[in-house]
């Protein structure tokens, strides 16, 4: 096993250094029973084939068929427009902008690496209009990505670009990545004589960064598939520990878990002091949230995530995090050595406010910043942990990703509930399909009809 | 007063539509006096000067002040950087966003309708490095925004800049953003002869978009001035209305805190189906969460405000709204008429999930997901409100604003705290000055070297 360079310090979290509220050695070991229980829930599905997004490293010949087709996309296109929605485009733009300049669209041609990637991940007419302006449309390439093979908002953008090219340009600029056997947008590929990579069936959508998914559009902008992989394989390993001090997934989801049900902590703020990684944010609070988020039978589970990212947030959440309710816990990330480094020039050093700045490293600042809060937090009885990573780069992605899926996995059994379905979004879609006219969803619409009529009184 | 365009819709919230868990008319008739002591605390507070915020859109020559020299930039350059940080920061990140198209930093310059704005606000040097390297120097000017005039962030950018540029240049690209008179950027820039535009003393960071703060770069950057401030006067006026049906933001405020300390509905979605009020919703989290979060007492009071964006989360914090704990209330945000519109051409129908969709405007899709969500949330007991605009302009972004502001300002007494100061921020400042070196914070630096040392055992 590569030397991890990922960190987990859950010192902050500490009844020594927060007071009362704060976590002890035996209350983690008492949670022995437990932990072995969703271990063994864990390792049985994955014995299984049901839990599959560990093993996704070590799947070479799927990996390869990916990354070859993303290369090739990347060579010969400028662009690459990923037509997918929620965890068919969450994860790819997480990487994206993780692991690639913070203003690529925008560096010249030569200084990109690969192509550029756009993620319209709406039905937003505005949205999808105003990216097709900007593009050339034969310098660009699409992936329409959708497990099921049947996501409207997805379907919606395929019909627009399709009606734009003809057979033999869609078949050269269109890519599917969806179910290998079933589903609408496979029928259509194969009718149509798409390429086509495939969504392992039992990888669900939020856990499938690794697969196609977020690897093809990835190797089309250039990024270190391998190293990425590597860095996730790395963690998966790390993560078979069976006690909780030695496994870093099991340990953040017991601890995050142990203050939601002990201590009343439902939020759980991640916060990131690396701007390239506010996306990353965003695919964990679909992560956490989707997974966690389930009724048990009568009850209504799972914490709330929130994506934050320092130092900008202190200017914004801070205050609510420092004397708002105690419902929190905070998830820090922090980079020791940024991608870039700028140092902070001497000048105005008439001006107090200004002069101790100079001659510190901007990621000096930035990773104080991070401390002084995170102690701050502690001093206040606030619990935080915090994820370090020695620089951002394809391993240390593959780290954070690798430890927040497993992280996910390990606590549906914490909560007690599936962590792999979401059987709550059902009820909208068939509105939707019932007002659109879908036919077979005259049911719902009727549903519609018979619910109480708005009020005037409630309109201001 | 022009007829507005802005409507809320509380039908959703009610009794009658999510049973049980919901509004009454009475409870509202209940909140009466409290109504009639917040109102009076804010309409104080602006006849004696000290809550201006409301009243900024009539500050006719200031404005004018700022336009002006929004313009002249605005022609003269093709980049504006703004170096501001939170309130000086997500004001005018949330105008430029939501009121210029979604990419026109990639479009051509004639079409761009006025300079390209870039929104640096953090210390992440990969950031500011990578930004400094795709812009050409002699045709970017810069906006230092602080209202204090010592933020260490603001201030580690700009120094940066000003080492790059002489004197003269400096005079030219350098515009302060900052105190009428004090502070450390008031002094720089006397000193050196940059251009300057004050920040209302008697207006906070947070409530300040509609100062030179938000006016100079939205005026740059092309925004229609005029019809933002006219859209907010409109809301303004609507929001002196003495009684809850009659004035948007009192009720607004009123029912969240209802839900809030009456249901236990501490969190705050703000969800638009519009993808140009992402940034919006970012600004909403800095008013709502810095403004409300407070201690109070020995009690930690302050709804969690969260940011979503339709549909896109339909397929990320969905499945959480619907089968969460029920700690949840909704806002949605719709614009009836797009920017700009496609319409889905028919094709492949041999496919249920996609003959559907054919004929349908996009626009139809994403506000039918919008109302199939809201009532799905309904029928499963979950309260919403939405806010509809008729599209998404200046003049619409005018009235959303103040709404939120005024729901804010009115909020304050409601929650019974103060929702314009932030004195939690203050320890991680002290702390970050200390190890830093800054003169004057050797007793940060001693406090935090008195803590208990980390310990290893904790570290995974």
């Amino acid at each position: 096993m590569t030397n991890p360079t990922l960190q987990l310090d859950f010192n902050l979290s500490t009844a020594e250094q927060i007071g009362g509220g704060g976590l002890q050695r035996a209350d983690l070991e008492a949670l022995a029973p437990v932990v072995a229980q969703a271990h063994q829930a864990l390792t049985q599905g994955r014995r299984e084939g049901r839990i599959a997004f560990m093993d996704l490293p070590g799947q070479t010949a799927a990996i390869d068929e990916a990354v070859a087709l993303g290369r090739e996309l990347g060579a010969q296109f400028e662009n690459l427009v990923v037509l997918g929605i929620g965890g068919s485009s969450l994860g790819p733009k997480a990487l994206y902008k993780a692991l690639k300049h913070p203003f690529v669209s925008l560096l010249p041609a030569s200084q990109r690496g690969g192509a550029r990637l756009f993620f319209p991940d709406n039905s937003d007419p505005s949205t999808f209009a105003g990216l097709l302006e900007v593009l050339d449309l034969k310098r660009t390439a699409f992936a329409a990505i959708t497990k099921s093979g049947g996501t409207a908002e997805t379907w919606a953008q395929l019909l627009h670009v399709s009606s734009q090219l003809d057979a033999t340009a869609r078949q050269k600029q269109i890519v599917a990545v969806t179910d290998p056997k079933v589903g609408a947008l496979r029928a259509v590929a194969t009718k149509e004589g798409w390429r086509t990579l495939p969504v392992p069936p039992a990888v669900g959508g939020r856990f499938s960064v690794l697969t196609p998914v977020g690897l093809l559009p990835a190797a089309a902008a250039g990024i270190d598939v391998a190293a990425l992989l590597k860095g996730a394989a790395n963690m998966a390993k790390r993560c078979e520990a069976t006690t909780l001090f030695e496994n870093p997934a099991y340990m953040l989801a017991s601890v995050l878990h142990w203050f939601h049900t002990q201590h009343a902590r439902p939020i759980h703020v991640l916060m990131p002091y690396v701007d390239a990684l506010r996306e990353t944010g965003d695919w964990f609070v679909q992560l956490w949230g989707e997974s966690l988020g389930k009724k048990k039978g009568r009850e209504h589970v799972g914490p709330t995530p929130v994506r934050a990212v320092g130092a900008t947030d202190q200017h914004s959440l801070l205050q609510l995090l420092m004397e708002g309710p105690q419902d929190k816990v905070v998830v820090f990330v922090t980079a020791e050595t940024p991608r870039e480094e700028l140092t902070i020039p001497h000048g105005f050093s008439d001006q107090p406010d200004v002069a101790y700045l100079g001659g510190h490293r901007f990621s000096k600042l930035l990773n104080t910043e991070q401390y002084a809060t995170s102690v701050a937090l502690a001093a206040n009885g606030r619990p935080s942990i915090t994820i370090r990573l020695q620089k951002l780069d394809a391993f240390a992605m593959g780290e954070l990703m690798m430890l927040w899926e497993v992280a996910t996995a390990f606590s549906g059994p914490l909560y007690g509930i599936n962590p792999y379905d979401q059987p709550g979004v059902e009820a909208g879609k068939r509105y939707t399909c019932g007002l659109l006219g879908r036919p077979g969803y005259e049911g719902a619409k009727a549903e519609l009809e018979a619910r109480p009529a708005l009020k005037r009184d409630w309109l201001l």
